[in-house]
């Protein structure tokens, strides 16, 4: 049984802010409970970019209520005019007496000003409760907020052995279905779903969402440096928007072909490979916080090695399918184990007859320099969730 | 990671209902969670008694957005005209397209209409998902609407001997905080908090509701068959209104006296001792629906073998105290070890240093028949959770 405090009441809101991953865009998941006299008075979380705050859906549902009541906010009430009037006004303008907040803004350049604008009405605001907990729903919005990038997640099945298909290529299914309908869940939670040219030409995936019940279908990016994309690829079918990166070397009349299709084909270098941190910005100017990618080991070492990778989830399932088959990450590699890219395990979760295995890379651009920076404290923003 | 299908919406309108244990009262606790085209629109929780029910909440968040959406809702829908409009209407007027119903109304005088009128519309509707979870959530429920009786639960601290205090009655604290939180807790998501006179004699308890965030105050319940409650006793204090269960041999002045300090007297029975049965009912009728009995021996021992126990939780300290110390339950017992009370254990739970068994006896009035009623399936009602 859960006590009841403050930190039920922030679990709570927490619960409604996660129940819509995957529908608020680039905007953070955010949930508000509102409480007075000992009583629950309002719920909201907010639902999609552009419609109302979590703490206006809460707000209307306390009418008259909100007046002496404390709200407890995921995420700092923004303060400013966005696409919806500012929430500090709201909650000023309805009487709330104490607002408990879990996370200030990670946006540097507006965190702690709505918790001031609240304390300068003099509203009793605390700050910090599960924050961490906060900071992990929204580790996504964290990382595109401040780089302008999509958050990065390696998912992959792999074997025991590590290999994600035989060594003809066969790889229908690694994981049983427990372990896919995960995968498809993820597809939901994302903007995008990010795979390599080779994936493509190998099982000439859809890359849609696929549950029980109707999910929404990221936006497909092909990694295809030399626009080897055939015409008839199911990713070109319409289903969902479709991106190419390719280089500026690749064949103008296949770019203008995709384009014919319904693709957006963006440059991204002038090298034989697509420039991976340049089609990333470019996704994160169209509005992508967050991306899966499903494949191939080269994608996924390439990422992985130029320090782009932010999340890794290898589903296991129990079998060895032996050296001859391909890997899940095509790197180098070091000379010395003790050099071997280190990641932190944060989770392992059984999905029917498979586990998944949830790592995160050391941060940012050069492994050396962030490994220094995760001891110095850095870790909380990517805890475990 | 949870997987996104209709069990996964549903838990988080089980999880919404739940928020609120303790503040709907005799009214069950119902969650609402409006899905659209794969993107959650609408969240709400019955909040108050009289007050609009969950599917209200939810369909106002989602406005527009019902039109064609699926809601999934704890609690079969209500069809008839109660202190608010039939919920079914609302779900028909504004076009939801299918509901997802985990349990239907356990009245046995209205179960099932609701459902028939929304298919009478054309609605799909489909009934038993966390069917378990959500009868559970709402067993005092359950127990009131059929028998008007409130779900009573035993709580006690005992050591790991059996014993509530020591030999000579001392008996702050057995437990720690952790334990003590939670049974302020219990105390908040209960309409009454009952105890025998021994206990106020014993330890002039307050019986509150005290937490780090503000709790309701339960009614409090002595029973006192003689009317010993001294007048200034703290359960007299006007914190929360008392209720003293007497007999009709008690002396009519000092239940005046009584009454004159605010309490209300009422006599269950012509016995020496009070016919608990009698009580319970007339805590009943006066919109009680859930009894948290906090002591002592003597009670629990009356209820327990009277069958009127519905649920019973132990919180264990790692202590002994001793056979001359008073024990959790007075009651004489069987000959054989085989014809004692069985109960049947649901969950353990770690609190700090203590843990918690909760157990549910065998149901109903008599322990032989209903042992073979539990066998017989009727063990949902009561799942663990």
């Amino acid at each position: 049984m859960e006590v009841l405090n403050d930190e039920f009441y922030m679990r709570l809101a927490l619960n409604a802010a996660a129940g819509a991953a995957g529908q608020t865009g680039v905007n953070p998941m955010v949930g508000c409970v509102v409480v007075r006299d000992g009583r629950i008075v309002g719920i909201g979380a907010h639902l999609r970019r552009g419609e109302a705050h979590a703490e206006v859906h809460a707000i209307r549902m306390a009418g008259a209520e909100a007046r002496g009541a404390t709200a407890y906010v995921t995420l700092e009430p923004c303060s400013h005019h966005g696409r919806t009037p500012p929430c500090c006004d709201l909650l000023i303008a309805e009487g709330v007496a104490r607002v408990v907040v879990a996370t200030t803004d990670p946006n540097p350049l507006v965190a702690g000003s709505g918790v001031e604008r609240l304390r300068a009405q003099g509203i009793e605001v605390e700050v910090g409760l599960l924050g961490q907990e906060s900071r992990a729903l929204n580790e996504a919005f964290n990382r595109f907020i401040v780089t302008g990038r999509p958050f990065v997640t390696i998912k992959t099945a792999v074997t025991l052995d590590g290999r994600i298909a035989t060594r003809t290529g066969h790889s229908k299914w690694i994981t049983g279905p427990e372990a896919r309908e995960a995968v498809h869940t993820l597809r939901h939670r994302h903007d995008a779903i990010m795979v390599g040219i080779g994936t493509v030409l190998a099982d000439d995936p859809e890359l849609t969402t696929r549950l029980s019940v109707p999910g929404l279908h990221p936006v497909r990016v092909i990694v295809d440096s030399a626009l080897r994309l055939p015409p008839d690829a199911r990713v070109l079918n319409g289903a969902a928007p479709t991106i190419v990166l390719a280089t500026r070397r690749a064949d103008p009349a296949k770019a203008a072909a995709l384009r014919a299709l319904g693709a957006e084909v963006i440059p991204c270098g002038d090298g034989a490979r697509v420039d991976l941190r340049a089609g990333l910005a470019a996704l994160g100017d169209r509005g992508i916080g967050s991306a899966l990618v499903e494949g191939g080991g080269v994608l996924n070492g390439a990422l992985l090695e130029a320090g782009l990778a932010d999340k890794i989830m290898l589903f296991y399932a129990a079998k060895i399918a032996g050296d001859e088959a391909p890997s899940a990450f095509s790197l180098r590699g070091p000379e010395a184990m003790g050099d071997a890219i280190g990641l932190r395990i944060a989770g392992i979760e059984r999905y029917g007859d498979d586990w998944c295995v949830t790592a995160y890379p050391p941060e940012g651009e050069s492994y050396a320099a962030d490994i220094t920076r995760e001891a110095g404290g850095e870790a909380d923003v990517h805890g475990s969730h």
